[in-house]
């Protein structure tokens, strides 16, 4: 498929844990990518977040792009981004699933469009039993796009119990459902009157945020200094 | 379609209500039925708790059937119902269409087989914005059916929020989507190891809970007394 | 919400057919709208083909706006709408619900971000029974606006049956589900490597149709001359 | 879990084939099952209908049970199957998902529950881009099953295409959905009057048919001579 196309060397900051073997496993799958043994084309780092400064300072000294994976970050980590990304291309990713990056544009894109004219929003995720987190991140990733594309901020509605209950208007409720074995599910649901538009996302397996890292690693190679999205990757598509 | 067939006069106790209402309205679009001006051929109650000992007395004294699909109703009413239906045939149900009364059956029969099996179960439910109880009723009433088929009770996990989670085994998720003007949406998922099983009704007016309860009332007509559940009316379909 | 406003009057140009009553009583339930007993402020046609050349005429003469809702127009028509969207402004629109505008909005964008990168795409549509025609117009409609996404003409793929088949790369399965009362229901699946996007919405009632023409009426009040479409509508929203 | 128990010894007939490997890993996940150098407890047979005869043979001569999972057998293999079912237990299963085989249970009943009370009934299926025949195998053993509950033959609907349809009462229509790496999704939609009852199964991974082929095998062993389905582990179950 991809002929006459140099590799991409990634390198990775964090290459034993759990998402860094699974790009090795993905780079080795495709033949457009390389694992450097050096500092590589794109620097990747899905690892933890007091190690943020540490692969800000690499990407920065070897002047290459940098794929921030890594979850749970504030904003003075936002910061540090910020200044790196004056100098090296950064881009920061909670999900680098090309998919869910479609779904959260156009999720963003009709909450704009919907916006004041009465529809309510839920977002319902399906995870495996064992997952240690609700909502997901990737379902309050979703709920930050309806923000966006409202313009304003929206109250959070989550494990409604009991009786007497009212659904507050603007509101978006949120409910995790979990069990099996399952990848990941993510549901958006604009629920309007006598009509309903649902948009969804189904992993099927894990790999596709290997792939989706990957295909993010090559929109970064060439680009200048600045901040980019996932988002911005879809785009160039 | 229905010939040669005596229409069945239907009374109902409390006809102003919303669901007397709406029998009326099911009766008047069905030729097999009629409203009684007396005490008719089956008697239906839809109305609160604290009538239901006059519904079972008018039951009672005129010698017909009872369809009682009052909600809320406690231990208290119970033994009274169990009372009356020494002398005529009485059908409790907290949800009368048939569609709900057969994924009961269903799930129920599920849990059976899939107990002790590994597989989590969760009901996901969805309805209009208004709706003031979460989880709906019917999806508790799913939960005690999957206890009946596993022979044990289940905890409820409701409202899943925060870091450190872990999904106990054995326990029941369940969650309440709310918005727009959904008439009524369950869904059972019996999530497995790499597989999923998922029995779900959608109601698409709420006029099916009236042709239901008319369905009930024809099947109560000429049965001996006892106690009777909507479960009975499918096995007789 | 809507106060201080003048009702925009409606002139209906088949007010017997069935969506002309449909809007009517639409119009009976919405302060915001009247019937027009004279030419009114918006025309709105939805009649049958041989029957535009009339509204289009009576739309220039009375120098009103026309939104034409009849289907099975052909590009004899077409020409007809353009010479008259010179002279008044004219909507066009195969299906009025404003959640099936955005929908139609969200799959081109999707299937443009998607375009080339291997991803198929199916839609899946239910209706009742009864309904005459498959696919539906509607999902032949959403299958324009992928092939306007991908700016190519796509094959369509309908009925598989049998073994030995391959799908083909770029086409579009078309899948008809028919049974029940189901009032229309329309998934799009963009189905690529181990995920899944899909997009869908359910319309709950037909009255969404109607009221969807009104807001189209309302946005057209007031234009300049020329031809609009439903997406102009939410893009104004 | 399983403590104290020996391991059931299991022989593949065609050890080389996609299944038989798929099976020798399912075995390898397993403390309670081994592969057996000779002809072990229970012999397995995912291997093609020509060496059905040879596969019969070797476990009437061993006298041990035998699981069929060839798929595309007639009614010649049927009576084959049949005469060896007298002198050892054979289980024959089109499809060895413990999930699809609980579907199907569930579908049958549902089917004998709804049978004359005007529900229509549609099965759609969705598997991957290269899946070679449609509709799928377990489509058509879940169509059969409704068959069986209503205790009648159905005429099938696929394909439908056109305008001037009607759908044929008591028909079942199937549609098949290809795209993408879908292991296999199967939903039953019962659609009546304003509700709709849906029985759906998805396979994540085609893992679950190496796994339930262990189970019917540990169902198997120690059985008397006889014809076995998948039902029968289920029940068991």
């Amino acid at each position: 498929m991809r002929t006459n196309q140099q590799s991409l060397r990634i390198a990775l900051f964090a290459p034993r844990g759990r998402m860094g073997q699974a790009i090795a496993r993905a780079v080795a799958d495709d033949d457009g990518f390389a694992i450097a043994d050096d500092h590589g084309d794109v620097l990747i780092d899905f690892s933890a977040p007091e190690a943020l400064r540490a692969s800000l300072d690499r990407a920065v000294s070897a002047g290459v792009p940098l794929l921030v994976g890594t979850t749970g970050l504030d904003e003075g980590h936002d910061s540090l981004i910020a200044e790196a990304a004056k100098i090296v291309p950064v881009l920061k990713a909670p999900n680098t699933s090309l998919g869910v990056a479609l779904l959260t544009d156009l999720v963003e894109r009709a909450a704009r469009v919907l916006d004041g004219s009465g529809w309510d929003v839920e977002i319902v995720e399906a995870h495996h039993a064992k997952k240690a987190d609700a909502p997901s991140g990737t379902a309050l990733h979703l709920g930050a796009a309806i923000e966006r594309g409202r313009g304003e901020d929206a109250k959070e509605e989550v494990g409604r119990y009991g009786t007497g209950l009212q659904r507050e208007t603007g509101s978006i409720g949120y409910a995790a459902v979990r069990g099996g074995t399952v990848a990941g599910d993510h549901e958006v649901m604009f629920l309007g009157r006598d009509e309903r538009l649902i948009l969804s996302h189904r992993a099927e397996t894990r790999t596709i945020f290997a792939r989706g890292a990957l295909a993010a690693a090559r929109f970064l190679h060439g680009k200048p200094p600045g901040l980019y999205t996932m988002r911005d990757v879809i785009d160039a598509a």
